[in-house]
């Protein structure tokens, strides 16, 4: 994916010219290790969120909390750090930032004092009407601390006159729209819950029957968990630690039921290839969406060569559908990360070469299909088919394995406005095309992409998943962008300190 | 003063043996140095409370919150820090911990976004009615983000239905039980309160018409402002900055009139010796307490030591009335402050001399006066007594600059439990003077002490000040402390993040 | 590569288990952005250590240093680092730790104040006399301030009484043995050299006539730089700016001619796959090892999966000339990195699933081929095979790309004593597989390895690399390890502070 | 004391305007609590250096190293720190910079590994040949790594041809020139070392039978040490552990016998009140200088005020001599300390306010002696009086208990140009009482002070003590200054790393 998704601030031309999904959630109930292994599970999410994370647990008289910006790694293994979380119950978080700045008070599991006793709660997704719900909330007193829309959620529980923790739960988010994967910790209580058409992912799995739900399925492998189910849309699953030491599980259902839509971005670009999202391998999804790509925009060329790393399946895919070999053409530092912060006007320069560097040795002279998950704004992609050029290839070919991107998303993914996503810019693909300085261009329709992810295409009557940033076919309201009142956010606090 | 009010952690032995105060305010409104002058003026209030502080200010169009553990002029001098702080109006905060953690999340001046735009208080003071007031605001559905007292306040003004934040803010407060000196900032007023009986002090100045709010009158003296009067008990006064520019003065008196009743420790330990304090010099207080201590407990002797620095003016005092020289005998080391964290036991047990040490030039062969301002535990005293005679005293004799302390205090002191008070443990004088091992021990009268500030006897149908931990006679009911909740802390999270 | 070599600390588990470089150096003369461009040269290095980067620049008036523990993207983008940076000359460092602690006083480059001016230094490579120059140097008053052997370099610098700065680092250098890439900052010369039989590798940059060297071209390539030529083994390259603003460029060959013999590592796992080292492309070069592999020990199999990042090159290899699907079989977290510092115990047993997890879906059920780079003590593979078994595959076959390791380096590269390494460990290839866990294991011979870089096998009378640690054909004396003198490391002060 | 001796950085009008002692040192051989002991003392120290500081142990295996910026109790209290420092030998140093930066490097105790074993150096003074020595060494090859004159020490003893380290030691300092309190701690021995005229002070104590050094009797008094001597002008004391536990004590007189001239100031400001210097209480002498005040230049006023703190003894000497009350007519802000770093422009201006506030009360109407111990520039003394009359004084006349400076020194006192001193600046004692801005000014007399210490006036054949900032009597040649060499400090690496 080759386009910059944030132009209003200076790591602009460093940071990857991408979509944002802004969190990951993982929890645990009834593991000695909770702490531990929420950590794990975290690091294994790390990809969809790395400014900050966050744990919370219960040990049985307390909850305690540990909230810190940058990697899971960097904090979350270190024995003190750990040793100031424990108790065999424990929910995670890790996030780029979305609805918030990046301040502390804003990293998740956000946690109240009840009058029934605390809760924590984790939130991967956003409200399409939290704005609106937050004026509400101050408008009747509530104390907003942070600018999270998490925090409306955690209001409506302390405000719900519901006496058991479940109940006040279900009764906050049935308030809600939007997309959500969410869990919530109480002092007996492990609690998910999945949005109406399950818009955001979420699964559950199992440690020598412990109860643990994670947004992908990644987590529970790296520490050795049976993948039990996805949770449904609409679902909301109560575990609870009884007396005598036994969990139970139970199921709601708080909402009127409606077909499933799950996000496909995350087969295009968030999930990680080893995951099984909605019951299917991401990897396989990614290499047939390279595939279906090459069957619908063949051409002649004499290496395929992958935007490192989230167009490598895909050009895996590629290459094995066209015959044309596969090779590494663009070498990727991995050094770069977060660092590269504050970067001179001389340095921000560099721009893309900081994160990728063409292989002279297998471009030069070549007719070179250059294979990416996405574009965005396109701006990464013209610097790197220069780069490509540069390097001395003969031509340079570009197919992205997703179709145009003509809309903002509003359910938990960070996108530039309307006007700055390159398909909103030049009238058609030629335009398109010269823009990137290609020599041709071409995305993957959008039944080539249902059928690269389920093997039929898109039913218009009743699409499979959620497609809107494609199709603009939104699957719920957008209360807080149309409503009658124009919500805005409200001028906070400049909080330094 | 030479007791230790906190026996629970590692700090014992290093931190002076006395009461704490907890905090001191400061605010100004519609000068353009605004933040600058609050921090002076912290600065100059830094000896009510050496923890944390704090800055808001309004920049007319966002509120700006600066909040850091440390003293003033480690933070608020940095011109990085001062930027962050732009507008003309600010309030400000120092504070030593009572009632809440030392996290930075208790640090006020604390915020709050109202329908009416933000609010941001700053509190010296206690309420006896907290806890009362947290549960009941829990239970209603409040998220409490700090263990501060004065977060009560705040969702309280959130609640009020008033339509004007002045309105709202004495909504606030007469909900409110106990001793205070309370600031507000909103977008256009600086707002000042103090309690019904006048507990706490508060005096207004004026900076070239500027109105300005602080704690004692040297925060005043340092930026060169007039004093213009104290604030009354129960009064609270708004200023106002109206669309010409100009600053509206009003003042209200929201609760039923009663005398004032200043708190008298505020003369014995805690204001600064040059300030004025409900219309007196405090120096010429303390110095009045050691002249009345010589003539209510005269004796022989060659030298009069001042403990350092609480026992210095009273020294002089009873040196001038008694005709016996003054003399440093004790040398404190002012480098200790906030350092000695964590001390290794070895280095602990060098207890009082890593403050002070014997000047064995003039004490040696001496029959030694020493003269404290108050004693707590009596620990302190114990190890300065033996330290002196160390040092060669033929005699050490012990006068105290006010009464016997009985009882604890519920208005901002951080005192000890009533049974580690020095008076409480044994049964009279003599038992005492042995503990401590001088060979002989007074302590100013009640009424001595009133005749050193007020120049008459205390009035026991209406005493002029509170002097319940001498007497017991606790000016306002103990609502947390006696009601019929028995009420305590919710056991809150424990967040290290 | 899959093997652990540090097995004395807590990192071992997590820490690749890898043969770690330790340095990499930069640096230019006459070009205004000079420190600016060393640190985006150092970020393309970055490989070759990711402990510690430093840089000193000169301004004309006085010499400038930086440096820091961390990444360069950390500390060298900002603005305010590089204002600490300027002049139009300057050189840098990165490093990974090998004879020195990480004390930041160890980091390069280092600096000494001569007669004649000052001189800064940085090394890649190791001394096998450093130990020994280093004994002599203080028994002749030489005071010793880190423990780095680069340190000898300087001291010897200082006391040449060659009056110029070149001639004094000619002097030094001719003095040392074992390999080295060595660059010199004075106030007007930038000064490379390369050790006689050149096995660290060094080359030379133009931009826009302005001399660069660097560790690989790849530096050159992020700043735009073109490549001019490899410094030759035994080459000492002298640059000046002269009164005129016109910059000399001299060359000297101070020692006798020997023929060179690059480190082969370098292509097997250390230089970047884009750079070109020695004339010849890293990433063919490891693709070769890979089809030579292939050729060499064949079988059948269903997919190629790469032992992620080492291995991938040549698992493309192995797949083309076998006709075997490369697939992505085992994912990275590439958010490891220098995080997971002090894991608790409970993380340390997850071991390389931290950084690797099985894409069971392309795994399930397949004989997979792994092909990793090199094996040095075999730990990392025992895991790997087993995650590979455990998410279901049929047959596990391991093929390296290049020989075993029997003998540690003494050059530069950290590697485990000789009894830790797997090739010393078992009788044969049989009890290495059996070790491992694998149904196969085949490694690429020294000549398919010789073949692989340079198209032609090993000439034993007249190797053109070195190739140690994997036949025991040192290329130089080692002294330290050998000489009669049994040098040992003087017991150093253990610096905290 | 009331000038200011630093007008090149932003610290001006904020750092005391005195003259800064640069060292204090301490050290002690036998003791298991070596470390926690010397952190102990170098707190009782504090007063002669608040920059940084620093020690060194021996655990019998290894040296052991902390150095830190900033006070004693901020580091060396802490448990994790001294169990850095095993060992029961160690010696330690504060400082406050003169001949350096800042940096850590040059933080004292320095280290070096010699052919015989390691050893580390603290020194109190300054070498009137550092710059000379530091310049031969260079040119012979030695490389220096600190800008500090001490290393210019331990380059000696590196290069001393001597085989004890006892014997290196004594060949080292018998070529420096200047004043010196010096200690060396090698593996076995304790060294202290006082220049030939006992310029810097240097006292010997006991713990228990175990040798300990001190810069002053006042480190020896916090730990309980009996004070034993001082260390003669130009003697060595070798203390050394022998094979049996048991502790031998040599000493030395290596250079040839003069008289003793220690330093005034250590009197009239450095040294603590409470010690005994060169057989004499300090702050006896310091009333003294009052007494001796008060009957030189005697007046009629109304109170006797101090400046703080250093200007108290002499003011209670010259009330007691006078008559006139003693009174608190200036208060210290005790919190600013090494605080208000970096302050803004609107906050220097407010100058000698952040650290003095007048009390008012004792002051308004009132005839003001105020009483400071030295004056340098004269410039803070301008805006304390100012102060004053704004407190509302009638007269203000101000009393110095010591002469006019006139002289820099050159012997480890931080003084500013001679033409910045106020003694310098104007002609007549009137010229400066007008630009003061007070009723009347006086200064003690030498032999008033020579008087005030030793009780004898001063001989001018044969002057007790060194007073060349007096009398431009300098006791030793200055070399660096006045040599044939014209020696410079070199221009040195700019170190930000």
């Amino acid at each position: 994916m080759t386009d910059i998704s944030r132009d209003d601030n200076q790591l602009m031309s460093l940071d990857d010219d991408t979509l944002h999904e802004e969190c990951g959630v993982f929890g645990i109930l009834g593991h000695p290790d909770a702490a531990t292994l929420t950590a794990l599970g975290l690091h294994a999410l790390q990809h969809r969120g790395q400014e900050a994370a966050g744990i919370v647990s219960y040990d049985g008289n307390q909850f305690c909390s540990e909230r810190r910006m940058g990697l899971v790694g960097d904090h979350y293994t270190n024995p003190a750090t750990l040793a100031q979380l424990p108790g065999d119950r424990a929910i995670g978080h890790v996030r780029y930032s979305t609805t918030g700045d990046a301040a502390l008070r804003n990293v998740q599991p956000l946690f109240a004092e009840l009058e029934i006793g605390g809760i924590a709660i984790a939130h991967n997704g956003n409200f399409t009407n939290g704005l609106t719900m937050r004026r509400k909330l101050i408008a009747d007193g509530a104390i907003c601390q942070s600018n999270s829309d998490t925090e409306v959620v955690l209001h409506l529980i302390a405000r719900s006159r519901s006496t058991s923790s479940s109940d006040r739960f279900i009764d906050a988010i049935r308030q809600m729209e939007g997309g959500y994967a969410m869990l919530a910790l109480t002092r007996t209580k492990l609690i998910a819950a999945r949005d109406p058409i399950g818009i955001r992912p979420l699964v559950m799995g199992d440690l020598n029957g412990k109860p643990i739900f994670a947004s992908e399925s990644c987590a529970l492998d790296i520490i050795g968990a049976k993948f039990v189910r996805d949770i449904e849309n609409g679902e909301v699953v109560v575990c609870e630690i009884q007396a005598d030491g036994s969990i139970s599980i139970e199921t709601f259902k708080p909402q009127n039921p409606k077909p499933e839509r799950l996000c496909l971005f995350e087969y295009v670009y968030f999930a990680r290839p080893d995951s099984v999202v909605g019951g299917r391998n991401v990897y396989t999804a990614r290499k047939n969406m390279g595939i279906n790509l090459a069957k619908e925009a063949p051409l002649e060329a004499d290496v395929v060569v992958p935007v490192p790393d989230g167009g490598t399946p895909a050009a895996i895919g590629f290459a094995q559908a066209s015959g044309i070999p596969f090779e590494l053409g663009i070498i990727r530092n991995h050094y770069v990360g977060r660092t590269f912060i504050e970067p001179t006007q001389s340095i921000r320069a560099f721009g893309v070469k900081l994160k990728h560097s063409a292989n002279r040795a297998v471009i030069e002279g070549k007719r070179v299909v250059l294979v990416d998950d996405s574009i965005v704004r396109g701006t990464t992609s013209v610097k790197i088919v220069q780069m490509i050029r540069d390097a001395g290839a003969s031509e340079v070919h570009i197919r992205v394995a997703s179709p145009m991107i003509f809309h903002p998303d509003f359910y938990g993914i960070d996108t530039p406005d309307a006007d700055k996503l390159l398909a909103n810019q030049y009238a058609d693909l030629d335009a398109m095309c010269a823009y990137i300085g290609a020599d041709s261009l071409a995305f993957l329709s959008i039944d080539g992409l249902y059928k690269a992810v389920s093997g039929a295409p898109r039913d218009p009557r009743s699409p499979l998943f959620t497609d809107h940033y494609f199709t603009g076919d939104y699957p719920t309201r957008l209360l807080d962008k149309d409503g009658p009142d124009n919500v805005r956010q409200f001028s906070l606090l400049a909080n330094n300190g």
